[in-house]
């Protein structure tokens, strides 16, 4: 049977067909003023997505690079640092501050599970020069709460405002409500991959006052992402460096759909989009379970992706094989340790019904073939499709 | 929700991404070896495609372009020709010779229904110079023997050499398996926009000997469409007139994708080509019927796409509709004065297993709201599921 290449990846998505084209047909230099037209209206249109009045810059480079620059602007060599970490991209902030010569204070929470507000509130003193966290754990399918430990941070301690939030909402934006503003998020970032729908290279965000402020003493070394120069060469709607022209141009595209999701308004259109993702994420959350799965994150499940435990007795590196070989979908697998212990189907971003009932019938198939035990087909579908119905 | 443009219409068909792209890069003049090379591979390989000895030629027009030439290029004003039909393809026939001044007799089926072969052998007389057919009628979802109707051409009178059998296959090609040399099919016709899965614009076919010979002393007016001109020009790898320069390089990224399915084997990859078709028509007429529904053609179902009889009370205009609203899945509604009698979900070409049981799927809600009964959700994608698994 024919096999269409499908991801259902937490990031890199379903490319969107607008922004494919425009990303094919775009060539301008970019010192020129078809360029810095793009690039303003990006910087514009990607403020309005964030829900921010904070500054707001588009790096040329993965998520990563601006969680990089998260720390090397914000912080010195010996900063005390409180990463909330349950998770492989939780345990990134963790080696990207120790990177940087920070000393490195941790909120475990095990994989699967989000933190303890309480051991949080304890974390939290007067010597902590920012706390990074992330909005959703991709690589267990958990959302933590922003809202509560940004009022933590801000309340909990008379060190505010020296102690800096910085939310990594690579998978969270577009997926989950994230007030930036009224929450106090001094650094929230995003990247292209994910809701956004085109492929990797670009990593957007959103830096607040105190946050701007903090660069003038941090020390720590940084040079292509340094971001007080990139904020003076937006000024010009320029970039400090050579961009990656055509994922803009697709960027721009993606922005422009998701306002036509919102009948012309951005703000409404990404609302739409995270609606989406959760009614995807309830509809298989439902199916999964449906099928005698077990969650792996059940307690505070994101809607950016399912995790979803490997039944007893298989490896989940098997069930990743035989979606593709069988199905050309592309589920995610555990990372590190956690491989042969749990599989991911995203919903970032560009899926719809047919996407949603696809994958879960396909995985009954693929359950019963690799536990050998019978599946009533359909019951997976049919759960989904009585959240489906009661939404309608 | 998100609505992907879903196109499950019996033509065109869901584009070939990589047919896509080399569309969206070409832009060779025509009159370039470049585009001679790129002309001469596309004949070569619809020859193999088709599976053909004959000469082949593309012509720059949509499959009634074809249609037509098979007329003007074979038949005089005043000549006796019979069409085979059995819905608004078999009708256009008929026009199509009456418009070239022929004669024209018919065997004629009821809607959903084919020919019965005793009244085609009564019909065949000496004086028919032409009988014209479809292989599958997509107006009504029936597949017609192409076999067994061009045995009767051959053997059930004396006049054979005289009578030409031409075969309209635009949705039969790469969907039901047509052995045209075996069989003496003097000419086929395929359509770009259907098995091949790239937009609309291209009509392709194989012509014998025979219909050669004829078009020596045919009489009817053609100009654009003389065949002669076009073989003369072929050979040199050109083509007469101006030809849709992208459409061919979408072709010949089509059928590299057909060889590709073949394992470097373009005859095996039509063959597997069929056998998706196959399996997603089985899928889904074992679904509709779970769902309580009637076939439109039960008795000789196409591979190319399933009709399905509106429910009693309901206007399948309204099935259509909702399909598209809800869901973004264009599914055909009938044609002419079928509108309202049954809609189609077709088969042809790049459709998979998630395509299959999501529009099924989707069948289910719109069967519930449109009819207002319960409705079993998941009966229909079960039902697919089982035959799949089956195959599997």
């Amino acid at each position: 049977m024919i096999k269409k290449n499908r991801l259902f990846t937490p990031g890199p998505t379903p490319l969107l067909p607008a922004a494919q084209t425009a990303m094919a047909s775009y060539g301008a230099h970019h010192r020129t003023a078809d360029f810095r037209a793009l690039f303003a209206r990006v910087l514009a249109d990607v403020k309005e997505f964030i829900g921010t009045k904070n500054d707001v810059l588009v790096l040329s480079s993965s998520g990563t690079g601006f969680m990089e620059a998260s720390v090397s602007n914000l912080t010195s060599p010996g900063d005390r640092v409180l990463v909330l970490t349950a998770g492989k991209f939780g345990e990134r902030w963790a080696s990207l501050a120790k990177a940087f010569g920070c000393s490195v204070e941790t909120v475990t929470a095990p994989y699967g599970e989000t933190f303890s507000l309480e051991e949080v509130r304890r974390k939290l003193s007067p010597t902590i020069r920012c706390v990074y966290m992330q909005a959703t754990e991709s690589s267990t399918g958990v959302r933590h709460d922003v809202e509560r430990i940004a009022e933590l941070v801000r309340t909990s301690s008379d060190t505010r405002p020296d102690t800096l939030l910085v939310v990594d909402a690579i998978t969270g934006l577009g997926t989950t409500r994230l007030d930036v503003d009224d929450w106090g998020v001094d650094v929230i970032i995003g990247g292209s991959q994910k809701a956004l729908m085109i492929p990797p290279g670009l990593a957007y965000g959103a830096i607040g006052e105190r946050a701007w402020q903090r660069m003038e003493t941090a020390k720590s070394p940084r040079y292509y992402f340094d971001l007080r120069k990139e904020r003076k060469s937006a000024a010009k709607a320029e970039t400090a460096y050579t961009p990656a022209t055509s994922l803009f141009a697709g960027l721009a595209a993606a922005l422009d759909y998701v306002r036509q999701m919102g009948d012309g308004n951005l703000a409404a259109g990404r609302d739409a989009l995270i609606a989406n993702a959760e009614l995807c994420a309830a509809m298989t959350r439902a199916g999964v379970e449906a099928l005698g799965l077990k969650l792996f994150a059940p307690s505070s499940p994101a809607a950016a992706l399912t995790a979803v435990a490997a039944p007893a007795g298989v490896d989940s590196t098997a069930i990743c094989k035989r979606f593709r070989d069988q199905f050309g979908a592309v589920v995610a697998n555990g990372q590190a340790e956690m491989k042969g212990q749990l599989f991911r189907i995203a919903h970032i971003g560009y899926y719809d019904y047919l996407d949603t009932v696809g994958v879960l019938a396909a995985l009954e198939h693929v359950i019963a073939e690799a536990t050998g035990r019978p599946v009533e087909f359909g019951c997976a579908v049919r759960a989904a499709q009585q959240v489906y119905a009661k939404v309608r």
